[in-house]
This record gives C-alpha cells, structure tokens and sequence, in this order.
C-alpha cells in the first residue's frame, strides 16, 4: 500500500455523513439538510430558459469556456453584484464550483502548513474541513447572535504571536448559526482589521433569503459592499441558495492581485466550472427570474422558520434558548450546559426526526450543547409534526415531564 | 499585501494561454486546442434528452448530490466500463469534475511537499500544473511513438533514492504526442511496476476515439482492463471527449483504499459535481446515445487527420518527422534538433495559423523542437489551408525555399 499524503485525514465528519443518509430514508423528518426544499425548485423557469436557447448557446453549454467563467455570466452577474451595492469594477471576479470551491481555492492560495487562520465557533464545516485539508492552525472566534465577537477577535489578533493570514466569516445568516450580524458589528470588526495585512473571507451565501428586506436593510450590508479601505475582502457568494445547488456554482469578488492567483490555482483544479451551468445561470440572471424566483420561495421559507419559532417558543422548557432568524436556512438551539446533544439526537432518531448536532461545526469538537435545525427542506406539516418530538426527546434528556 | 502560500506559482503556461486566446481570433486557422469541434458537439441529443427529463430528474439535476456521484449515473457507468473490460466489481467509481479534477485529487491524496512522482515527457500540461502545484518532485520518462519508454523507467526506478508516489501515464493516443502504447509496451510496463508499490495512474480520456477500433482492438486494451495483480492502477476518463467537456465530469476506478481517500478529498474541493450535468450524462448512457454520438464523430476526426497526415508528407523537408496517429486528437510533430519550434510558430502566427509548442509539455521545458497539432477541432478546408504555412514556417526557418 503506497503511503499518502499527510495532510489527508478526518475532513469529513462522519456525523453528517451518517446523518444525511439517514435524513433521506422513508417515514423519516428531516432537519439535517442545508439544501433547498426539492418541490421549491426553479423547475419550471429551468424548462422555460433551455425552450429558448440557441444552438449555439448549447454548444457554448457542452464546451470548454475560460477558467474564470463565460464572459456573459461574468457580466450578468456583476450588474447583478453592482446592483447589490458591491464594488465590482474595484475588484474581479471569479466564477467557481460553488462556494465551497472559491473558499478551498482561497485556502490554497493562503495557507502554508501550520499558517494560523481564523473563523468563527460555530463554522460552516465544508470551510473547516478546507482549512484542515490545507494544515491550518485553525483560531476560532465565538460567535453568537450578533455574529463574531469582535472584542474576543481583537484579544486573539493582539495576543497571537504569528499573524494569521485570513478572517473566515458569515455575518449574514449564518451556517449554522443563523445569526444575522448587525451592521455595527460590521463596522467594528471593520475598525479592528483595518491596516493589519489580515484578509477578509466574507462567505455571503444566504443574504438574499432575508424574510424583511427592507426593515433589514442596514444589517444585510455586507462588508465588501461597505468597500473599506485598509482591508482586503474575499467576498464569496453562490447560486447554491438563490437558483440551485445542483448546478455547482459560486463565485469570488477579490481584489485584482488575489484574483490572478485564484485563476491560476482554479487552473488545474477542474480547468472551469460547468459552462452549461453558466449559460442557464446568465439566463437566469438576464431575464430578471433568479430575482422573482427568490421573491417567490422566501415567504415560504418565512414561513416555516415562523411555524418553527412558534412551536419552540410554546414547547421548549425553561434553560432552552434561541435567537428568531431574519432569513436564511438554519435554527440555533442552546441547550443548557450540562445537556448533551448526542442524547437528544439519538432519542430524536427514535422517534423518527433527525438533525445536526452543534458539535459537528465546532472547529474543536468541544462543547456538546447545542443543535442546528434547518428550516429549508421541511414542510410546515412535517415541522408541525417534527418540532415537538424534538422538543419531547429534549426534556427526556433534562429529565422533565 | 498577504503573502500567498508558497506552492502557489507559475502553474499554468502562458504560452498555452496566449495561444488560446490568439487561436479563438476570426480569421486565425487553430491547430492549438485540445477540445472538440463546436460545429461537432451532441446538441440534438441534448435537445432529446432534455426533452424526456422528468421534473423530478430536473429537481436531481438542480440539487446537491452524493460527493461520489448520483447513482444512477454510476450505475450506468459501471455498466458503460464493464462492457470495455474494466474491473468495476473489485474497484470503486469516483464521479469527478473533468478528469482534471481527478488527477489532482489523486495529487492531494499522494503527494507531500518534495515527493517524487514519475510522468511521461512529453505530458498532459494540467497534469503537471497540479503535480507542481502539489510541490512533487517531478521526474519524467521520455515517451515516444510507442507511449512511454519502459527500459528509461525501469533504470530510473532502480536508480532513484526515493521511491517515487505514482507513475502518470497517458498510453492510449497520448495528449500531447498522440502515441498509442502497443500492448506489448504495456505488459512490460506492469513486469516493470508489480510488487514495487508504485500506483500507476492511467489517464485515459481518448480510447473511445479509435480510428480502428477492430484492427488496433488488442493495443487499445488499457492497463487497468489488464488487471494486473501486484500494482494498484487509477483509472481515469471524462465525458470531455465523447459527450461534451462543457458538462465537466470525469471519473476514476480505483481500489477501494484509494477511493476513500478521494472521496474524503472531494467533499471540500467541490461537494459534488454538477448534478444537472450527471442527469444528463446517464441518460447519454442508458440510452445508448453515447456509443452512436462517438461513432459518429470518430470519422470525421480520423478524415481530418488524414488530410493533415496526407499534407504532411507530401510537403514535410527531409528531417520533420511524425507518426501517422490511430485516433484522438493530436499529432506530434518532430523538428531537426536545431530547429527551434518557437520560431516556427512565430512565422506560422504571421500567416494566421496557430499551434502549441511541444516545449509546453515538458515539464522542464528544455528541449524546443516539437509542435503539437491538433486537428480535432479545425475542418478539413481549414486544414488544406493551415499546414502548408506551418511547413512554410518551417521551411523558412530551416532555410530550405
């Protein structure tokens, strides 16, 4: 048996593979997934955009195209992006294999063996295993309600003897978390990364699933889209939640000198991503459907993250706590701190309803306290009927009755 | 600035970029890409396929899917690669993103920072960026007409101080020399590699494209259908050449112990490939349209490769030399040792008429007097008209009128 590399162990945390198996099995609720709902998928605009294309645009689709993306999603998406308040003619941009892609292409680029980073506790554990794929010293930065806690990141970045190479962050909607970071906040971590040669990865996957646009606003700001000066911001963002995952596709807005080194790495990596995803993408984009496409599936998905916090809100016993999200995907649960999670899981699974532990998206695997539980692939019937056993097998655990 | 990790640089030739640019100019003649034909490419049948797609296969194809692939497309793969005489029961099927994706998976899960590895030279230039961008030592192994010489490696092997991690190959009509590796050569490469504990990776993306599938049956068998007992083979294809390279998917069949690794690996590279993509290609297999789809192309590429071969050695002066190729997509071109290549292109890029260097694929880019010509992807006209001025440029720099 030939010997392999070193840096190849443990990146995929067997507790999601396992639950994702089993959240597909028949009879079982599912709060596991951070994928769109099937039944919610843009079938019907996918139907209506191929009618229309041209022979030539499907042979463009069946072809190789530049590593960097097709010329015209580049563009659509940029007025898109622009139109979004994002700097785009300051910065280039570089069309990936899903987000996913664009942060292990960012981690390529940055990390050598042993590099210190940093990303927030919890974290989007595809982002962790690409940091640990790569050898990073991982730092992990709590982070709540309000997103990072940007006072306990200024005493690391003050007290850590080497300079870590980036910030890894998801102030909107998190995964898991699903806090929404306020713009305050923003403007905070602005002030304490400005002039101190730390990149900024801003992962902004899920800013367009915001249930109150407009009373949001200021909050959905994303830190890229506030263009500090002194900082140079990764933003990272994908058609994953807003079109469908199935398509792989993401994209990063960096600065020129980070892009000509994405490019390169994106290179020998898949050579580009699939051009005939990017050609039904620019479609979507062009015709205006990606954005009446979101208008339509985001009360729904209000709506069960609404049916969700009132259930819990009406179930869940004393000492239980969480924060209502304003969009997005995903439900926090923090149990009280002697409880532990696995045990609600498997006295979940008994009755049939599955979700992720917190654990699974600590960097550490540290403290067992706590639960995420997506809304986006459940039925309000299904929620209805899942939510209260979730919360029986929760008070199994803490031994109320 | 933050300083990028220092495997990041130089990993992709600006020559080969330039000449792509150059080559997609209107009025230029291109023998310089290695991708199909537009004007060739499966439209109808993708028209058809789509047309016959259910809305719950539209949902698979917009939503994530098993990092190894969706299974119904590794099913009829399975099938696809049974019925050439691959081992598919005792080895394992990773669906990747291009058979790019698969060579530098394969790099990440066997190369640490100063590895040897052993290519050919010449080599597929992906090939290489992703064995450099992995930091291996990279020895390579004069391959010729009759694919990789097996003594030179065998001295190589038995000299080196450090085992090398894997043997890269490409022995069935070589990207870039075209050469299909007789059987013979194959069997004394496997004598060469039993019970050395060497992986052998067996890029394989072209023997679907066989001028004489009958006639050359036994030289086309691969390595990996051999099953040799004593070498663990990574079996490598794409759906590049025979559907669309557009679609980015590959795979590779690998013993057990290696899959796993890569599966770990994929997970944060990209999730998964493009399940629209994935949907697609299966129902190319199941519904046989793959095989008439090949059938009908192969022709008109082994046409276009007669006319240049035909032209070639009614014009070529004494001292140019090439192998009539039996299939894919290249033919290799070998100048008197004085001649330098780049100064026939530079002549040849005056009449409007491109090609890539054979220069580009050595990994040590020492030697100049190669040139790659593909004719896979230029008409039979364009080919009357484009190598009479590249043996013009040729002439004129070796001074013949």
């Amino acid at each position: 048996m030939v010997k392999f590399a070193s840096s190849v162990s443990g990146m995929r945390s067997s507790e999601i593979r396992d639950m994702m198996s089993l959240a597909t099995k028949p009879g079982i609720i599912s709060f596991a997934g951070g994928m769109p709902d099937n039944r919610l998928l843009p079938v019907k605009e996918l139907d209506d955009i191929y009618s229309k294309l041209t022979d030539s645009e499907k042979q463009k689709g069946l072809q190789y195209g530049p590593t960097n993306g097709l010329p015209e999603l580049r563009e659509a998406l940029k007025k898109y992006l622009q139109a979004k308040g994002l700097p785009v003619s300051d910065n280039e941009l570089l069309i990936t294999t899903g987000a996913t892609q664009a942060i292990n292409i960012l981690a390529k680029a940055f990390i050598n063996p042993g590099d210190t980073i940093i990303t927030e506790n919890p974290c989007f554990i595809a982002a962790t295993s690409s940091f640990k794929a790569h050898e990073a010293n991982i730092v992990s930065v709590e982070s709540g309600e309000n997103g990072i806690n940007v006072d306990a990141l200024k005493e690391i970045l003050d007290n850590l003897c080497e300079k870590p190479k980036f910030v890894y962050i998801t102030p909107n909607f998190h995964n898991p978390s699903g806090a929404l970071c306020p713009l305050s906040v923003k403007q905070e971590l602005i002030k304490v990364l400005t002039h101190r040669d730390i990149v900024l990865i801003e992962d902004d996957c899920y800013s367009d699933l915001a249930f109150d646009r407009k009373g949001d606003a200021d909050d959905l700001k994303t830190i890229k889209s506030l263009n500090p000066q002194g900082i140079d911001v990764c933003y990272i963002g994908s058609f994953s939640k807003i079109l469908g995952p199935g398509l792989r596709l993401g994209w990063m807005l960096v600065p020129k000198y980070i892009y000509d080194k994405c490019e390169l790495i994106k290179q020998p990596i898949d050579a580009c991503s699939s051009s005939l995803s990017q050609v039904i993408a620019e479609k979507f984009l062009n015709t205006g459907r990606v954005k009446t496409y979101v208008e339509s599936v985001v009360p729904l998905y209000k709506e069960r993250c609404n049916t969700m916090c009132t259930l819990l809100r009406d179930l869940l016993p004393n000492g239980v706590s969480f924060t209502q999200p304003k969009g997005g995907f995903y439900l926090w649960l923090t149990l009280p701190d002697n409880i532990d999670a696995t045990d609600v899981l498997k006295r979940s699974i008994d009755k049939s309803v599955v979700f992720v532990i917190g654990k699974t998206f600590d960097p550490y695997a540290r403290k067992n306290n706590t639960i995420r539980l997506s809304f986006c692939n459940t039925s309000v019937d299904d929620i209805k009927l899942g939510v209260p056993k979730i919360v029986d097998s929760i008070k199994e655990v803490m031994s109320i009755n």
